[in-house]
C-alpha cells in the first residue's frame, strides 16, 4: 500500500455522520433565509479559466491550478463573487433589473492549514447586482446579521469600514501608486509600525498624516463617524462617512444596529471592494466568519458595468465557532430499528415501508436475527427505539 | 479582454436562477428519502490523492489531475464510492456495525461533453457497508426505485445483472485473463460481433459458447432466471442466478418488482463490482440515470475487508430527463415586491421584516421610487404581488 492511499490531501478533511447532517441543516436554514429575502440560488463550475480570476487582485498564487486538454490554465475557484459576476455579465447580459443571487459552494485556497483555515471550505453567500444606493448596502448588512443569528450565533460583532474613506485619504495625500499599495498592505496586516514608516517617508501634511497613523485604531460607534466628518478635509472622505451614516440609519430600521461598529482602517485581502465593506467576528474564532462589501468596478471588467454589493460566510468557521461555544446546532431525529426473525424478512420490509410512509426514520436489519442478536445490535448502535418481528 | 475570461471551462456550465432552486429541491427530496431509510450523510474532499483511486480500475485517464506542493498527484474525484470506502476504512476502522451512508457531491471526468454528459456533474448516492446478504441488495434496489419516483420520474426501468454470473461463465470456460478482459470490454460496449469473435477464438465448449454469444440478449423477467438456472452447468453461475431470484423476491415485499427486469450481460465501466449490479433508464435519456451494485472487494484494499453495496444517481441527467418529458418538478414560491416612496425607506424595511417573519418571501425595492416606477419594476420582473408604501 502506498503512503497516500489512505490519506486525504493536505488541508482537506472527511465530514463524518452527525457532523455532516448538522452542517447540512445549518446550510439549509441559511439558504432558506436567503430565499425569504428574495435571493435566488445559482451555481457555477467548481473550476474556472485562470483568466476569469486574473486581474481581480487574485493572482492565483494560492490557487490550485491545472491544464485542460487545450493547455488553457484552469483553477479551482477561490471565491464566488468573481464567477457570479462573470455569469451575470454573460448569461444575464440584457437584464437590467436588480438581481439578488445566492449560492453555497466549495472553495479552494492553498494555505497553511489550521483550525478554521483549510484548503477546501464551504461558503454560502449573496450578491445584489444593479443597486447603487445605501439601501442596498443596508439590506446586505442586515441580512448578514440575520444569517449569523439563523446559524445559531449570539455573541458576534460586525465591523464596517469604507474603501472610499481610505482612497479619499490616499488621494488627498497625493500618494504614488506604490505608496498607496504599501499603506493598504499595512492595513491588511494590521501593521501599525509599518504604516507609520510609510507615512513618515511619504511626507504627508501633518493633520492628514495623523489620520493615517490612527487608521488602525479608528474603532467605535456612530459618534466616531461624526467626529471624523469634522476632521477630514476631503469631500471624498466626508462622503464615505456620510454613506456609512446613512447605511447605519437604515440598519436601525432593520433593528440590527446593536451588532454593528465601525473600523475605518478596515480593508480586505480581496481587493475588489469600492465602497462600504465589513467583517463579522465572534468569540472563540480568530478568523472572520463573514465578510463582504460593495464592488462597483468588477462587472465592468466582464463587459457589463453595474454596481454590486454582497457577502460570503464560512460554514466551516461558523460550525467550529458554535462547537467551541458549546452550542449544538441540531437535533438528530430519532431512528427506529426494525429486526426480524428467520423467515420474516418480507414482514420486516413491509413494516419498515409502512412506517417510512408515515415519515418515520427506519433502519431495517440487513438479515434475519434472533432477539438476542437484535439486543446486541441495539447496544452497539445506540438505537433508542426498536421493534422485533418474530 | 482575453478569449477565455467570459467563458466557462469545457464541459461545465452555470446553473441559473429557477433551475438551480429546482435542482436543489430535487436533491433535498432525495436526501430526505435517504435519511428516512436510515442513511447518514457524509462528505469527503473534492480532490483525493491519485493513489487512493489508482488500482480500482479507474486509471485516472479521464481525471483532472494536478500537483500539491510536495509533488504528490491529486485528482478531482471521479466517483464517490472509493472516497467513502477510504473514509470508512480509516475513520471508522473499529466500527463493525452495518453502516448506511449517503452523500451528494460534485464529480469530475474529462469526457466528450454532450447533453447528459458533462465534465462536472452532481451525484447523490448511498453505500451500505458490512452487510453481505440479499436483503441488503434488495434494500438498495428498492431505495433506488423509490429515489427515482421521489425525483418525479414515472416511466423508468431498472435492469439487474450479476458479476458472478459473468465471472462464473469465464471460469467455466477457463479463459485467460486477456480473454476475460476482452469479453468484458465487449459487454460494456455492447459489441455483439466483437463478443462472437472473442468466443470463437477462445474455443469454448459449444453450449457455454452459446451462452456467451447470447449474453447481450439475455433480457427478461423472473422466468429468464429460471430458464438459465436449467441451462448453466457451473455452480457459481447457478448461485448468482439464485441470488438474483432471492433479491427479486425481497423486492416484491418492497412492492417495486414492476420496475425491475434482468440483463445477464450487464457490466459497468466501474470495474469494482462483485455481485448483483444494476442500472436505471428512462425514456428521453440515452444514459443511465442511476447505477450501482455490490462491491465486496474494495474495502479490503483499504485494509478493512467488508462486504458493501450501494448506488449513485446523476442529478443532471434526471433533471434533463424530467425537462425532456415535459415535467416541472418544482413550484416557485410566490415573491412579494415591496416598494416605497421618498422618505419612506424605514417603513418599507419594517414592512418587509414583518412579512418575512411570517415566512413570506419578500423582495424589497433597493431605493425609493414613484408608483409609476414601481409598476415598471413589477412588469420587468414579472412580480405577481406587490405593495407600495407611499
Amino acid at each position: 500500500m502506498t503512503e497516500t492511499i489512505l490519506q486525504v490531501p493536505y488541508g482537506t478533511r472527511d465530514v463524518l455522520p452527525g457532523e455532516a447532517s448538522a452542517r447540512r441543516q445549518m446550510e439549509d436554514k441559511i439558504c432558506s433565509l436567503f430565499a425569504l429575502w428574495g435571493y435566488d440560488e445559482v451555481a457555477t463550475p467548481t473550476f474556472e479559466y485562470l483568466d476569469t480570476f486574473a486581474g481581480m487582485g487574485q493572482p492565483g498564487a494560492g490557487a490550485f491550478k491545472f491544464f485542460d486538454r487545450k493547455d488553457n490554465i484552469l483553477m479551482l475557484r477561490t471565491d464566488m463573487t468573481t464567477p457570479i459576476a462573470r455569469m451575470v455579465a454573460t448569461r444575464m447580459r440584457k437584464d437590467e433589473s436588480v438581481k439578488r443571487l445566492s449560492y453555497r459552494a466549495q472553495l479552494f485556497r492553498y494555505e497553511e492549514a489550521q483550525a478554521g483555515r483549510q484548503c477546501e471550505f464551504t461558503q454560502c453567500g449573496i450578491e445584489m447586482m444593479g443597486a447603487a444606493g445605501a439601501a442596498a448596502d443596508a439590506e446586505v448588512i442586515a441580512l448578514a446579521v440575520s444569517t449569523l443569528m439563523e446559524a445559531g450565533l449570539k455573541d458576534f460583532n460586525i465591523t464596517l469600514g469604507h474603501m472610499e474613506f481610505i482612497n479619499g485619504l490616499i488621494e488627498a495625500a497625493t500618494l504614488t501608486e506604490e505608496q498607496a499599495k504599501d499603506i493598504k498592505h499595512c492595513l491588511i496586516r494590521r501593521n501599525a509600525a509599518g504604516l507609520e514608516n510609510v507615512v513618515e517617508a511619504a511626507k504627508i501634511p501633518e493633520q492628514l498624516a495623523l489620520i493615517f497613523k490612527e487608521l488602525l485604531f479608528l474603532h467605535g460607534g456612530i459618534a466616531l463617524l461624526e467626529d471624523m466628518q469634522k476632521r477630514v478635509l476631503s469631500r471624498r472622505c466626508w462622503n464615505a462617512l456620510e454613506n456609512l451614516r446613512e447605511i447605519y440609519e437604515l440598519a436601525k430600521a432593520y433593528g440590527v444596529e446593536r451588532y454593528l461598529s465601525f473600523d475605518l482602517g478596515l480593508t480586505r485581502s480581496l481587493d475588489y471592494y469600492t465602497g462600504m465593506l465589513f467583517e463579522g467576528y465572534a468569540a472563540g474564532m480568530g478568523y472572520s466568519l463573514i465578510g463582504g462589501g460593495r464592488y462597483d468596478n468588477m462587472m465592468q471588467r466582464f463587459g457589463k458595468p453595474c454596481p454590486a454589493t454582497g457577502f460570503a460566510l464560512g460554514i466551516d468557521r461558523i460550525a467550529l465557532t458554535l462547537e467551541r461555544q458549546g452550542k449544538q446546532f441540531v437535533e438528530q431525529p430519532e431512528t427506529l430499528f426494525i429486526a426480524y426473525g428467520e423467515g420474516k424478512t418480507a414482514e420486516g420490509i413491509r413494516a419498515a415501508c409502512a412506517l417510512r410512509k408515515d415519515g418515520k426514520r427506519v433502519k431495517l436489519a440487513d438479515r434475519a436475527m434472533t432477539e438476542t442478536e437484535m439486543q446486541q445490535a441495539v447496544q452497539e448502535n445506540h438505537y433508542s427505539t426498536w421493534k422485533y418481528i418474530g
